[in-house]
Parts: structure tokens; sequence; C-alpha cells
């Protein structure tokens, strides 16, 4: 096969936030046309949004199951090879169960469903059909995570002990619900779930955590704190949680920490030694020890590990950013959608990225943190 | 009176870590002579290391009863005015309040005694003599931290929402109680008292917290664990912190981050804004706006607060450290006690030193930290 | 007109190096289509590359002439708009007169042309067609470099009176012809020029200079250095610069600097105040101040000029990078060209791109900074 | 012997700067007390300050030389050991000259002397009396600069190569001689030398390479600008900077970078690696490799030095700064004196400060690069 992918969008459409990221991501190596969309429910919208992205007239849609539809009638060769779903969280579970049956691909935005619920029927359809999902975690695509992670894997720190992870933002410090549509719809609990701030980015955190240690959490206790009067959901929160093994971590998801920008941050300690990466010099690694200097790994480096040195794109000092971590989940999904296509085994390095399992822990950690924090018991299990 | 102040050390021998310190802080500003000593309760000890700190034979002492005894028979201009207590922690409470009897006035270390019930009878003395008592934590004497502190009492930030504390060291990830003797003292809840880190450290980061902040801490939920095999007090723990008045926070202290030194870190978010203290860059203090540039404010500068301002030393750019911090205290305590000889009224900016009110509420965090550690329910109220 | 643009591209193919990044810069934001190449004078590499790149077989091409001439006989809907050159420096120029000849706009790497009077034909060429050129200084496409220069053209920092500008570089420390192709080209004077170093980054350091402070340099003080033995052309170099109107400035470049990256960092001071920017922390700009506390702006934040606003992608604290700051060139470039065909009037922003101009001036600081080197005055006039 | 050194201070009253800054250094360590002193020849300020200090009437002094011949004449056991001046520069060569004569041990301020003539004169009299001398270049005091020295001595970094070193400071941004007495005398050629940012500041610069590096400077070729109107002394300038054995070397000294404060920085780069230091981050010291990551040394470590282990007063995190920095000189040059008043053979730890020779290089630096910034010709022998 030597032809460009071909994908279509739900959800994206000029007034929205996340998938004009998901864009620039997926254009960025060149290995996909957008062919399709159902990029908004306003017809106007859509139209505008459609043209822009120079599709086709007849494949522009307000409705992304008459898209769905028409698109699995198309012969094979113009027909899409998947969708992205970018639309709010509650459209999720139905335009991804739907295009999983028309068989197509899935990618989808963070929280991957509205319920933990619907996240186990995803999954249950996704190994049925055999198809690939991708849920886009962005911060698991940076090269410096995944050194982190392979770093923790060889044991070179010894047996982990504790982890730090926060993701501290500022941007709802005030209520703001009733001028910004990003702002209403995320702390709407018809749209966006049970949780707020947890779900938003806590998420992230949890997700970065569970990736870079290789831990799985099993018992948590959270406080999650509605700080601006008015709001309808959490926009605050921390959690302690404990590992199977007997490490511990401190998580903070915080969304009033004012003047506070998009700083997602973990650190991980064993006995030997640590790491630290935070998304504010994100082509840095911070490995300490306990008696000798520390040490810098920097993205681009000859001395990376072949799952970092495989998701970067430029020299050491040329600094990548949050859209190349973006464009490495969708090049990993991709490059094994190639490679299933020309029957070929892809290679492990592609097949790193977060999918169905990781929604359905994402699902559990917020269905659990919202649990834990209207309890009067310290400690929760971590359910799923 | 034109004569430097005349002190006497209990502890600090030259085997001992904390008293050196003390000795570099004080001296820094030849504001005071050491002239006495119990510097060990070993003879040998005892003897060297007042020669090496030139002091005369006969004022060094290895009982410091009699150190206090004799210093209290001497005639005015030449007896000692304070005494600086650097021991471990269970010798803090007998030897102050010895001194406060003799007429001293006392420096100590945090923790300010072994117990809250202690530290409520060392208050009771100190109100009953009129003497002062300086307890010496450290980082409330950073300049930047008082502008912080100012900065957030002018309510430029509005009203504060969100405090994260830390204070990561590494130095305990391993059982070395065996061949460290600050280890082995710091773990011997027969000498350290009933919690490790959070009774060394966390005490440091809640009283920064409550003097950055101006709150007081209602409720607590914490986990403290004993990561290393073999140790017989908490070396990890953190606490989730209720303020009066609906803020929360994130207090975290832990020994056994492998790799960390002693960066301890504020950060406190109000409605409007935020701010960002660490030791690590201990001369800056970053200001975080919702919609305009971050500061940072440096010490040194022309534009600092008076209680910033009085507590640097050079100019912008020639930093200043954890001695000066030290020194800080030692010197708005002295000129707080020259003033009163001289039947002045000491500047409020002198006045500023941690006392027995901050010794009580790090006791009653120790103790209620720990109590909340063994208890299921959530939340303890913060008891004193 | 609603179709993307199209393009080829000379040079580039699999075996080079900045090529790649040309096709990650111009894919990001979807405007642009490559349909052609003559990717490698190797006939091998070019198929593959070509297909790699899923290119028509029929327009990927082995002499850059033959693909100028087929693509101008095409039907104008089918034809390309514009070609890039990312070949060595000594091509640069025959094919960029050839595209403008044929009708082609063209994108051309630095530095412009081999000398100076290519340079200045060129931009003969171009003016006599009325095409666009751009030509690829990465750096001037970071918002905030942009940011950078309209605050000091706002005068807000008062006149202007000291530039600081460097690129260190350590790739080349050790001698590395022999195996690096990268090496071996770009210190062959036959394929690079009379310059190593200093036209290599050196210019990127001198455009970034002017650009950013809107000084034009009347004279200069060079020093040039071949560090490794058995290298044909300067690694490493030093220049003083004088600009109009009394300002002078320190330009550092090298590429023996052991372990640098690609840290490119200018300062600029005037009476009231600087700014300071890097590569390594391209999100930032740093604004410092007389009296008052120095100031971060941020890339994606609320408050930043129209230059810097409309060169962002992603909101504050999702760090955009090197292939961002290249594609701005790109994107503008093309929004450019695309205005033109609609017979609009490109927004200023757009126009906001390096050019010929930039090329002269770049090709006469190579010029000037080898003549001086090799004088043994003091100062030589900057001769175009 | 088992008491503290005696010390007299020249110059240093209350109205001055360095003074205070050197009388914090001395005190640190305890090491030594201030007995008589010469702090202004106004009489008024004389004794205010001198009483501040706590000094005897009968040795608080106007005239240093009333003070030198005085203290001569008192018994060993009362008299001072050495004498601290702290003047402008142009009383440091008479009143050394005569502290030398009297038998009395000199610390200096730099510059050393008015001129390098007078240096070299100050150096036999030092030779013949067999004295010691310390010339208070802060800088080479820090721990980490120290360490920095002995990994290039080492060969770690293999031959050197080059150097950049800045000092860069704003307060002179603007005419302020009129209200800044500090201003006033160092820009006056008849108290401060021929130079006023290149033999204040850029001989720190200067001393920091040759200290670091090892290595001797040869040639040189400076651009020393007189930036503020009405200014009578260069307060801007760069030099580039040829050394023994080839390698080179980029130095700049301003005092009119408008916002900077004091961050001295020096960079220097091996065939295999390199360096960087700065004031601003001083307890670290920034390694960098060609294929391996960079590593950070931190004062206070277990892994340093000898040199920089000896000059750490702190646990690694508990930050030192300009004053331990300072003091590490003083500390050093009083275990000298101690030592050999001891008949001990100083530790070569001990006897790593600044001394004569460093003065007279650095005379040497500023009459040099004056004469080269005046000449047509572009390299200057560095004539001793």
């Amino acid at each position: 096969m030597n032809r460009k992918l071909k994908m279509a969008m739900i959800g994206g459409g000029k007034d929205a936030f996340i998938g004009a990221i998901h864009r620039l991501a997926l254009n960025i190596d060149g290995q996909v046309e957008l062919v399709a969309g159902a990029l908004s429910i306003n017809h106007e919208i859509a139209i505008q949004s459609g043209r822009e992205l120079f599709l086709d007239e007849d494949r522009i849609y307000t409705d992304y199951k008459i898209l769905l539809e028409r698109e699995s009638q198309l012969p094979t060769d113009k027909r899409i090879d998947f969708v992205s779903i970018v639309t709010p969280n509650f459209v999720h579970f139905d335009s991804a169960m739907m295009a999983l049956e028309k068989g197509f691909h899935v990618v989808v935005e963070k929280p991957i469903t509205f319920s933990l619920e619907e996240a186990k029927k995803l999954k249950a359809k996704v190994e049925q059909t055999g198809l690939s999902l991708l849920l886009t975690h962005t911060y698991t695509g940076y090269p410096m995570v995944k050194q982190a992670k392979e770093m923790i894997k060889s044991g070179i720190f010894g047996k982990i002990k504790k982890v730090f992870v926060e993701y501290p933002q500022g941007w709802l410090s005030s209520f703001i619900e009733d001028k910004n549509p990003q702002a209403a719809w995320r702390t709407d609990p018809k749209k966006s779930g049970i949780s707020g701030a947890m779900g938003d980015i806590g998420t992230h955190a949890f997700n970065l955590t569970e990736y870079v240690t290789g831990l799985k959490t099993i018992e948590l206790c959270s406080m999650l704190n509605t700080v601006v009067e008015g709001r309808n959901l959490d926009d605050d929160g921390a959690v302690f949680l404990k590992f199977e093994g007997g490490a511990t971590g401190v998580l903070i998801a915080t969304q009033i920490a004012a003047g506070e920008e998009n700083n997602i941050k973990i650190r991980v300690y064993g006995e030997k030694g640590g790491l630290e990466w935070k998304q504010d010099d994100a082509n840095s690694l911070l490995i300490k020890w306990m008696n000798k200097p520390a040490e810098i790994y920097r993205a681009g480096s000859g001395y990376l590990s072949s799952f970092a040195a495989s998701n970067c794109r430029t020299p050491a000092g040329h600094p990548e950013g949050y859209i190349e971590a973006f464009a490495n989940h969708y090049r990993n999904f991709m490059l094994t959608i190639q490679a299933q296509k020309n029957n070929e085994q892809p290679k492990k390095e592609w097949l790193d990225f977060p999918s169905v399992d990781e929604g359905i822990r994402g699902m559990a950690f917020i269905e659990n943190a919202v649990a834990s924090s209207k309890s009067n018991q310290k400690w929760t299990k971590f359910l799923i």
C-alpha cells in the first residue's frame, strides 16, 4: 500500500478548541488526509469549517451518524480509514461504538467515555472488531516521558517508592461559564460527567503516573473541592494513591491555581534515585541520584532509549512541544494501522499509544476519586 | 549600652550538625560573642569543641544545668544574655525552662519540644518571665518569604484559595541509622518524638504555610509512611489541610525522595494570582497573574516591602542563602533584646521571628498529623 | 480559490537533514500539498524518498531543471505554486533563479546564496517577477521573538544601547567530516561558501539581531577560528558589531562548544530595561527593568502583540517549538500567496517573513566577517 | 596559639558599600575580631561607624597612617594581625605598602592598585616581607568555581579550546554620578583609575577566567564604550582573548545592561565537553558532554573535589551565597596565617586565595584592554 490514510473528524468545528490541536498533530507527519467531517451540529459552522479544511462539499456533515453510514458505503480506496472524535465527553461513546461497528479505527479524546460502564463496553467492542483505538492522553506522547518509563522499567532506580504528580491550571479561577464555551461544557455535568477538574486534567496526571511507573493504583483517598461559587463540578482536588507493591503517591489537579498554565509534572523516586519531568521543560528529563551528580537527559540526543528516540523529530536543542507529543500518538496509531493493512507486525514502539485499557482505568479513577471525596472513610478501594 | 551580646550554646559539639549552622548564622552580623558552652555531654568533645571556638576553659561545660547555674551567678556585664539550645529534641524543654528561670533569653531548634504539652508549658514560662524565645524555623527568615507574606496580606491576590507546600529530601532513602548519627537520633522515638519526617521537616513546611498565608489550619487528613524497612518512625508523608475561611492545601514532607536535597517550596493562589517560592532559588519570588505576565521579585531590590528589605544584606544578584536566612532570625531576635535592654520599642520588622506560638502550632501539627494517619476517618480536627 | 497550495521540493531526500524539517513545518497547518520533488540527484534515493512522501511516480525527478520545466508546462490548477529549495548552499542560486523565471514562488534555506553578488541578482529577479521568496531563518518565526521586536519598536525600553547574541553548538568539536555527511558539506568551501560556522549559524544570530532590534550593522570586528585540525572552514567565531545610531553588540557563533546543542539566545538593552530570549525556553520572553520586577511574557497568552499572537497555535503552557517556528514562516508565506491569488491584501502579520533583503544582509555579514577576520585593522565597514 | 586573629579595617565606614560586605564575610566563621579601624576620613562617620562595630574608642582613627603606626607599637598579643583595605582604588597602594612595612598581613579590595606599576612594587614588598596578601576577587571563592577549576585541571574535558565569560550589570544605565556616591567614585578617573566597567567588573571576569582554566592570556582585542553621556570612564566593553596554547575567549563586562544584576557567568569548552557556572545559580556547576547527558554538580555534595568540599559550609540544597564565597577567601587567608604563626604548613586548599600575582595580571588586563580599545590594530600583546 502506498497512499496516505484517510480520516474523518467528528466535532472540531471552528468554534472548538481541541479539534484544531488534533489537526495540527495529525498533519505534521504527512501520513493522512482529512477527507470528511461532522465538525459541528450547527449547519453553518459545519460548512464553513469544512471549507476551510478543504473538504469536498459532499463530505461535510452535521450528523456523525450519517457521516459514518455514508463513508461505510464508499469503496475501500475512497472511504476513510479512521475517525477522530473530538466532541464534548457525552458524545464519545455512541460515536465511537458506531464507528467501530462500521469498521473504522477510532481516535477519541479523553476521557474516553461518560462513565466507566461505557468504557467497558467500548473495550469489548474494540476487542470484538479487532480495530485500533487511540485515546489521546497527550503527555505520554512526549519522548522524555517514554524515556522515563523505560528507565524505571530497567530497574536503574531500584524499587519505586514514591510518586508526586500534579497538573495545576488557573483558567477557571473565576466564574467564566457564562462567557467561555470551553468553561461552560467542561463544568456541565450533563456534558462533562461526574467530575470537572479531576475528570478533565486529573485523568491526564493519573494516566501519566501509571504509564511512567508501570504501577497500578489499588486504593485512594481524595479531596475534591468546588472553589468557585456557582460552579457545578469540582474545580480543584488532590488524591493520595496507594499502588500495588507498596509505593504511594500524591496527585494534584486544580483549575483554580490562578496564574498557572499547563505545567503538568511528575516526579518518581526509587531506592537509588529519582526522576522529574514537566511539560514546561518537556525536552529534558532530570535524573537525580543519591550520591552522584544529577543528569539531564535531552530529547533528540543519541543516547536515548528506542521508545524515546523513535518519537523525536528534531536534533537535541531544537525544542519539540505539545503538538509533536500529540502527533506521536497519531503517528504511532497510523503506523500501526498501515502495518496491519500491509499484514506486517507493527513495531513495539508503534504500539505504545493509549487505548481502551487506559480509558477504563481513567474512568475508574474518576469514579473512585469522586466516591472517595464524598466518603468519610479515609481509604477507598480502586474498584473497576 | 554599647557592647555585643553574650551567649552560651547547649549542644552543638564538633560531632553535631545544626550547632555549627547556628554559629555561622549568629556570627555573621557581628552582634554577639559566644562565651560559654555545654557543647557535648562527652567531656572530651566538649573540651575540644570549646577550645576550637576560643571559649575560656572555665566556661566549657558538659552539663547544661551547671552552665546555667554558674552563668546566672556572674555579674551582669559578664554573664550571658541568651542561650542557644541545639540538642536533639528531647532535651529542648528542660533546658529551655531552666534557662528562662535563670533569666536568660532562649533560642531553641525546632521542633520546640518533645510534645505539645511541653510546648504549652514553655509558652506559659515565657509569658511569665517576659523573656524572648526564638524558635529557629529557618525558612521564614528568607527575605522573599517575608515579601510573599506581605504581598498576600496586602490583598493583592484577592482571597487565598489554595496552598501547595512541600519539603522533599532523599537522605533517608535507605537504612543508614547504623552509620549516621544524625539519622540515628532523628529516627529514634525516644530522642526525636512521635514523628520522623513530619516532625523534622513537615513542621518547617507547616510553619512556612501558616506564616506566608496568615491562615490557620482547622482540619487535616494525613498519610504517614515508614518506607524504609527497619525504621522506627515515619520517613514520608502528605497531609491535606483545611484552613479557616475555606482555603485548602496539600503538604508533602518526605525523606525518601532519593536524590532530593532540601528544596522546600511553597505555592499560594488567590482569586487573582499566585506566588511561588523555593529554597533552590531563594532570592526570587515568582508572582503569577491571571491575565498579565508573571513577575520575578528579587532579593536586594529597591522595590521590596520593609520586612523583606530589612532582611537583605547584599545588592540584588549577589545571592544570600540559608545561613543568612538563619541569621535574619538571630539578628531580629538580638535587635529585639538590645532594644529591650535600652528600653526602646523594637521595630516591627525585628519582632518578626518565630517563637512559642509557632512552636505550639508546630507540635499540634505533629500530634494531629500522627493521629490522622492512624485514623480510618478522613478528617481530623486540628486540636491544640 | 479553495484549494491547498501545491509545491515541489528540491533536495531533501531521505539522506538529508533540513528537508525533513521543512516538510514537518509545511505540513502542520494543512495548507499545502507536496506534489513533486527533485529530492536527490541519486536516482534510487530520489525514487525511494518520493514514494515515501506519496508522490506520483511521474513527478519524482533527479534534476531540478527538468522538474521546473515540466511543472511550468502543466495546467494552472495542477502545477505547483511554489518550490522549496533545501539543497546545500551552492545549488540555491541557480535553482531559485530558474524557479522564479518559470513563475514559481520560492522558499530557500539560508544562507540565501553562495555569495553576496548572487544574492543581489536574486533580489533583482524577485522584484522583476513580483513573486514571493521566503528565506527560512527559523528563529524569527518564534512568537516571542516577534513579541520582542514589537516591544523594542514601541520604545518601551528607550533607545537601544547594547545587544548580546550567541549561537553555541558543539557537534563539530572533533573532526567528523569523514563520517557525517552534514559535517562534510557544511565544512566544504565548494558546497558551503567562504565561511563555516559564521555562515551556517552566525547568519542566524545576525538575522535575529537585526530583526529584533530593527538596527542596521554599519561596522564590525571579527575573530574567526578553525579550531579542529584538518577542517577547511571556520568552526568558531565572534564579532563586535556597531549599529546605526550608536548601539553596539557582541555576536558569538561556534560549533566547537562541546556539549552545546542549539541554544541560540539574544539579549537587548535599552535605557530603561532589556529583554532576553533563548531557544531553550522559546515560549518565554524575559523582560528586565531597572527598578521594578522582571516580567515573563509567555507564548499563547492573551496580552501578546498581534504579531506574536497570530503566530501561536496553542494556549499558554502547551509548548510550541522549532517546527512551529519554522511553520510560522511557511504559513505566513503561504497566506501571502493565497491572498495574492485572491487579489487580497495580505495582512501585515503575514508579510512578516524573511526574504531577499535579509538574504543580502546575511551574505554581506558573511563576507564582511571573513574580511575582518583576515584584516589587521580593528574595524571593517559593513559593505553591501 | 589559641586565640582569634585581630584585625583593623581601612575604609568601610557606614556610608560605604564593600566594607560592610567584608565584615559579614570575615565574621561568619568566628576566626577574627575587628579591633581597630580608620573607617572614614570624616571624623564623625569614623566615630559612629567604629562605635556601631563595638570598637574601643581609642582604636578608632580617621588616618590609616596613624592607625598602622600605633598598632605596630602595641605588644604582640594586643596588636592586629592583619588589615583590610576597602577604600576606593587610589588609596590601596600606599596603605598596603605601609601595612606590610609595619609587619601586618594585608587584605585588599580589587583592583589591587591604581596602576600596574604599583602592583609590581606591591608584589616585591610582599615577597620581601614574607607576609600574606589577600586580593578579594570574590567569585573564585565559590566552591563550584573551585570544582570547575579542578575538573579542568584533571583533563576530563581534554584540551581547553574556548571560554565565554561575562559580567553584565545595569546599575549605571543612566547618569547617577550626581546622586550615588558609589557611582561617583567608580567613574572618577582620579579615584578609580583608567577604566570604569572593565576595571571594576571586567577584572573579576578576567580573574575568574584565568583561575578556572589555568590559561594565561597572551593577546587581546577590545572594544570599550562610554555609553552614558557625561560619564568619564568606560561603562561597557568586550574583549576577545587569545590564550597560551591556542584557546580563545570572549569576555563581556558592562554596567549599562539595564535590568541586569550581578550574574557573572563563565563557560569553558574542551575537546570532550564543557562546563558552565553562573552566580545566579552559584551552588550548581553544569557539566556538558558530547554524547552523554549533562550533569549537575552541587555544592555540599559528597562527591566534590577537596578544594570545593573544603569551601562548603552547608549540606547540598541549603544554598550558600556571595557572603560565603567572600568568606572562603578570608577563611583560607586566616587559616594560612594561623598555620604560619603555629609554624605549620598551610594546607594546599588554604593557600588557594587570590594574591599579588592575580593583582598584577588584573592590572595588566586593565591597561592592555584600554590600550587595545584605543588602537586601530586588531590585536594587542598582553604586556606585563
